[in-house]
């Protein structure tokens, strides 16, 4: 998979791509990543990318002409798919990272100042938002988009550990513990000490359901629960 | 404010830290950001961090002691708030932000591989989601966290600026223009152009109106019209 940034901010991606899971994808080949620098794409002499908004209002937005040729200059076909960092969009889940991972080369745009001209957009296939919050730039989003993605691309992640893992059947992932087996006086759970493997299994299903409870209910109703998962969330409410 | 971010990449936060508005506010002296390796506070001579879970299962677990140890030594005071990046919370949102800019301490715990020990959790006060995906571990939702607190603290950022973002008054921002005033046949609306400042604040208005319906129309549910923006709601319906 081919990923290009285009960015104001292309330093701010150093740490990011030389560290751990990230670099060991880089690494293996299984995505190649390039960090554009829109301001390259100015074509003023100081290399100014933005300006004041038409009716006032605070901060500077970027400039459509900018944005749109760095994007124009960095979309090799008409199959690359393109998306926008933009707040106020629903905010992305897991299936988005599943469907995105599936690309053969995404272009993420980051937003900065107070956006870009909304005249860009047209360009754009999709605007992407990681939550309702407000931060001061795209940039950190699209490291997030990268890192659900390549994740995915993975195999050095199992199928196991993919499957295991929170939101992936709709609940929440159960609680885990390494050694020792006592600490400050807190004990691992016997079960998971015995070696019985069904009991484990059943506790461990137990306990996720436990966590979608107390954490997220929502998520239980969304979902349709066979008659194990029934029986144990009764226990669970028993239990509380 | 002092923020401490305890994780095992340390290396990962270079080119954030460096960057645009968060190094700014780092040099105005507004908030001081320590990273601490985890991995110092290893016992063993191989500096190991994670171990196997109890019960089999995929990937490695941060251990309790360790990440215990390292929280123990960065935590100057009783009064210091701790929290934990995991996935599976109710995701993050402004008002948390909001929330955590007023602290005076803030210590940051970065889970990794599959996460850390569950009994780490009774030495933190919260648990923080940025979203409901799966990523490889909490330096970003970490980074995500200080970007959106420090832009809170920052006055760089004006009042003005913060009131017209998105998610501050329940509405998505309006849409946005700056120069050229035509660009490939799309041209800035005529009333931003006119100066009249009553009428480019109501057609604002109902842009931000018009964002909110078409693409989070739950949060007009949510929040109280006044008659102004309950006419503005009905104009734009009828134009729909």
């Amino acid at each position: 998979m081919k990923i290009t940034v285009l960015t104001l901010f292309p330093e701010m991606y150093e740490g990011f791509l030389k560290t751990s899971i990230i670099h060991r994808i880089l690494e293996k080949g299984l995505a190649e990543i390039r960090i554009v620098d829109i301001r390259d794409y100015s074509n003023d002499k100081h290399r100014h990318v933005d300006d004041t908004p038409y009716g006032g209002g605070a901060g500077m937005l970027m400039k459509v002409d900018v944005v749109h040729r760095a994007l124009l200059d960095n979309i090799s076909n008409d199959h690359v798919y393109t998306v926008l960092t933009a707040p106020g969009r629903r905010p992305l889940v897991q299936k988005d990272l599943e469907r995105l991972s599936t690309l053969d080369e995404l272009v993420i745009v980051c937003g900065h100042y107070e956006g870009i001209d909304r005249r860009f957009e047209r360009y754009i296939d999709e605007k992407v938002s990681i939550g309702d919050y407000v931060l001061t730039g795209g940039e950190l989003p699209s490291m997030v988009m990268i890192d659900g993605i390549l994740r995915l691309l993975d195999e050095g992640i199992s199928a196991e550990s993919l499957k295991e893992e929170s939101f992936n059947d709709g609940l929440l992932e159960y609680p885990q513990y390494t050694r020792p087996p006592e600490y400050n006086g807190d004990k691992v759970p016997e079960v998971l000490q015995n070696g019985n493997h069904k009991e484990i299994r059943r506790y461990n299903l137990k306990m996720s359901l436990k966590e979608t409870l107390e954490n997220r209910p929502e998520l239980l109703e969304k979902r349709e629960l066979n008659k194990e998962e029934k029986e144990l969330l009764a226990e669970v409410v028993n239990e509380l």
